[in-house]
C-alpha cells in the first residue's frame, strides 16, 4: 500500500505504510535541498496557494520554499487582510479560491476542524498547516523523519513529550504518529497543562521531569504557548524553567545518546536551556527545520500524483 | 480590428471588437486553467508588478495567479508600506517603479483617475484594477465572459444591476460594457444609492426590485459598500435586505432561466440571500471568479503582444 | 584579481578591482533589463531569501526583481511578523532560516553590525541591504555605476555629498567607495548633522552649500532622515530647505555638466527642489533606480559563482 490520501488533514487518517512512503520520498528531497541545484519540476504547471489565517513566518516559509523548489506557481494569501474584514465567511473565501483552480491548498487556521471543513468544499488537495489545538501533521512528519535519521529507526523507541501538552496540536499529532509506528510515548508536564482527555492517548503520564526522562531515546520539548492560554493557570517562567525547563542535569536522566527536539520558535531559558539547544551532539533542532522543507515537498508531491491519477471531480 | 490598446484603463476606451477579441482569448485560458498543466510561457521573460494602494485579497490574487500561470516574473508591492508613509508622491513612486522596467503594471488606487495619471508617466502597459468610483474594467470583462458563456451571447440581453450603484466602479464599467455590446441595462436601487449623473448612462432606472427584475436575463447584485459611504444615508441592513436583498420571491419576477451574479465578497443576508448565492442552477458567482483569472490572463497577454510589436518608447 | 568575496557586507571589505568587476557585470545586466526578454538562468536552482527587519518597499523590490530575473526561487520574509513577536532571537531566526538551505540571504536590519553577525552564523552568501547607520553597499555600488555611466569614469571626480551625513549609511558606504576609487569627496551640511568621527573619513567638510558645491562633478543629495533622529536637533523643513535644499541657484555653483543624485525616496521641497529632481538634463535619480536592479543582479551572480566553486561548508 502506498500513499493514497486525497488530502493531508491529520496524522489520524494515515496508515503506517503511508507514513513510511512519505518519509522515504522526503529522504530524497533532503538530498535535493543539500545539493547545488535545489529545483525540480515535480509540481511544474501546478498552483499552490498558502492561506494562513494565523501568522507563522517559519511554517509558511517552509511550505513556500517547498513548493517553489518543486516548480509550482506559489501564491501566499494574507488572510488577516480585506476579505475577512469585509465579513466574508470562511466557506465563501474557500469557494472563491477554489474557483481559481489551485491544485494544492495549504491552510493554517485558529479553529480546530476548520481545515477539515474547508477540504470538503474544494476540489483541490488540502494540507493542514495547523488548526487550533487539533492537528499539525507536517510537524509530526518532520519530527518523525528527524528521529528516523538520527536513530536509524522509527519504532520501539522511548520518546518523552514535555511541557504544555494541553495547548499543543504538535503534541497531538506526534502522539498519534509515534503510537502508530509502535513507539512508547511518555507525556511530562504539570497537571494543569495536560489535556483533559489524557487517558485516551494511551501514553504514560509523568509530573516529574527526572522520572519521566529516565532512559528515553528522544526528548521532545514543547513551546510554552502563552498566547493560547485563555485565562486559567499561567505559570511564572522562572518557576516553570525550574521544574520543567530542559537543562543538562535533567537531560542526564535520559539515555546518553538521547536526542533533543523542539518545534520552534524557542523560549530560551523558559522551556529549554540555551546551551542544550545549541549542543550539536544532542540537539537536532536545526535538522527539524531542514526536514520540514523535505517532508512538505514529499507531501505535496504525493498529493499531486494522486490528484493526477484520479478522474476529475472525484476528490471533493 | 483586433485589440490595439497600450493600456487597459477602462471600458470607456475599448471598441466592441476589442472586447470580443479579449473574451475569445480568455475562453482559451479558461481551458488552460481547467487542465492538469496550468502554465504557459506567454509572458516568459516579462515582469509584472502589482501595486495595490487599496487592499484587495481576491483581485490581487487573481492578477497574481494570472501572471504566474503565464510565466511572468510577478512582484507584489504593498503600498501601504514605507514609501508612502515616508511622504513620497504617487508620481515619484510610479517613476521609481518605472525605472525598474516592468512590462505590466497592475494598479488599484482609492482615487478616481489616479491610474490614468500614472499611465501617462510610465513606459509599460498599465492595467486598472479599480480606481475610486471610476472604473474596474477587468471586473466588467469577467462579468461579460460569464454572461456570454451562460447565455450563449452577449447582446440583446436584458440585465439588471441592483443595489449600491452610486459607490460602484463595478457598476460603471459594466454599464459601459453592456451598453457597447447592445444590451438593455436596468438599474435598480434606492434613489439615495443612485449616482447623480444617472441620466447620462442611458439606462432604465427602477426603485422597486420586482418591477425592475421583470423578465430580465441577468441579475447582477452589487455589494453594499459601507466603507465608501462617507456620511450621507446609510440604510439599516435589515431594511435594505427587505427591500433590495435578492431572495427567491424577488428573483421569481426575472426570467425562469435568469442567472444571478455578484462581484464578491458577498454580504449574505444583506444584498443577497445565502441560498440564492449557493444555488448552482441560478448563481454563477463562482464562475465569475474563475473567469476573472482567464480574463486577466487574456488582457495581459494582449497588452504584452502590443508592446512587443511596438517600437520602444512609443507607448508613453 | 576578480571578485572573491563570500558575502557583500560592506564597501569596506571590497578591493577596487572587485568594485570594477562588479560594475562591469552590472553593465551587462542593464542591457538585459532594457531588452524585451528580461530573464536569465544565472541563479536557476538557487534559493534567495529577503529578510527585511525594517520596511523598505523600493530596496526589497529591487532585490526581489533582481533575483526573479536571474531565475532564483525568491522568498520574502516579513520579519515584523510572528517569530520576532514570539520572542525568538535574531540568531535563532537566522539559524532556522539557514537550516532551509538558502543560497543567498538579503538582510536589512535597524542595528549596525547585525548583518555581519548574522553572516558568521549561516552557510550562505549574505548581502547587506542596509544595517543601522553602518553600511548600505549596494546603494553605493549603484551610485558608482550611475556616475561611471554618466561621467565616463569613476576616478578623479569631485563629488559633494550633501545633507544629513550623520544618520546616513548611504553616505558612509559612498564615502568609502568613492575614496577607494580615488575621487575627491566633499561633505556639506550643518555641523549638527555631521558624524562625530568626521575627520577619519578624509573628506573636505563644508557648512555652506555654495562654497561646497563649487566646481563639483557630482551632487549627491541625502534624504533628511527624521525617523532616525532620536532627540537632538531637528531642523525646521523650511529653514533646512533655505540653507541646504538643492535648487537651481545653489546648483549653479557646481560644474555646468554636474549631475544630481538622490537615493530616494525624496522629500521634495525639503532637501531638493522638485524641478531639479525632474530635470532630465541634470538629474540621474531614475537612472539610480535602474542601476540598482542591475548592481544587485551582478552582486548575487558573483556571490553565487564563488559559492559554487568553493568546497561545501568552507564559507561559514
Amino acid at each position: 500500500m502506498s500513499f493514497t490520501q486525497a488530502h493531508l488533514l491529520g496524522i489520524e487518517h494515515l496508515h503506517p505504510s503511508e507514513i513510511t512512503a512519505l518519509l522515504d520520498l522526503a529522504d530524497q528531497y533532503v538530498d535535493l535541498g543539500r545539493g547545488q541545484h535545489k529545483h525540480s519540476d515535480a509540481l511544474q504547471g501546478l498552483t499552490q496557494v498558502n492561506m494562513f489565517f494565523e501568522n507563522s513566518t517559519r511554517t509558511q516559509a517552509s511550505f513556500e520554499l517547498a513548493g517553489k523548489r518543486l516548480g509550482a506557481d506559489v501564491m501566499n494569501m494574507a488572510m488577516q487582510a480585506s476579505s475577512i474584514k469585509k465579513g466574508e465567511t470562511l466557506i465563501d473565501t474557500a469557494m472563491t479560491l477554489n474557483a481559481m483552480h489551485p491544485d494544492l491548498l495549504v491552510v493554517r487556521h485558529p479553529h480546530s476542524g476548520a481545515v477539515d471543513l474547508l477540504a470538503q468544499k474544494v476540489n483541490c488537495a488540502v494540507l493542514n498547516a495547523g488548526d487550533g489545538r487539533h492537528e499539525h501533521p507536517t510537524q509530526a512528519l518532520l519530527d518523525a523523519l528527524t528521529i528516523r535519521r538520527a536513530k536509524g529507526r522509527l519504532h520501539r523507541l522511548s520518546i518523552a513529550i514535555c511541557g504544555d501538552i494541553a495547548h499543543s496540536r504538535v503534541a497531538r499529532s506526534n502522539i498519534m504518529l509515534l503510537g502508530k509506528m509502535e513507539n512508547r510515548v511518555r507525556l511530562i508536564g504539570p497537571p494543569t497543562l495536560m489535556p483533559s482527555q489524557i487517558n485516551e492517548f494511551g501514553c504514560e503520564v509523568f509530573e516529574d521531569m527526572r522520572e519521566g526522562l529516565k532512559d528515553v531515546d528522544v526528548v521532545m520539548m514543547l513551546r510554552l504557548q502563552k498566547e493560547r492560554m485563555d485565562g486559567g493557570f499561567i505559570p511564572s517562567e522562572r518557576e516553570y524553567y525550574h521544574r520543567y525547563g530542559l537543562d543538562a542535569e535533567k537531560l542526564s536522566y535520559a539515555k546518553p545518546d538521547a536526542i533533543v527536539m523542539h518545534p520552534g520558535p524557542m523560549n530560551r531559558g523558559v522551556e529549554i536551556d540555551g546551551d542544550i539547544a545549541d549542543d550539536i551532539n544532542r540537539s537536532v533542532i536545526q535538522e527539524q527545520v531542514e526536514m520540514g522543507v523535505a517532508v512538505r515537498m514529499a507531501a505535496m508531491d504525493l498529493l499531486a500524483r494522486n490528484r493526477r491519477s484520479r478522474p476529475k471531480g472525484v476528490m471533493v
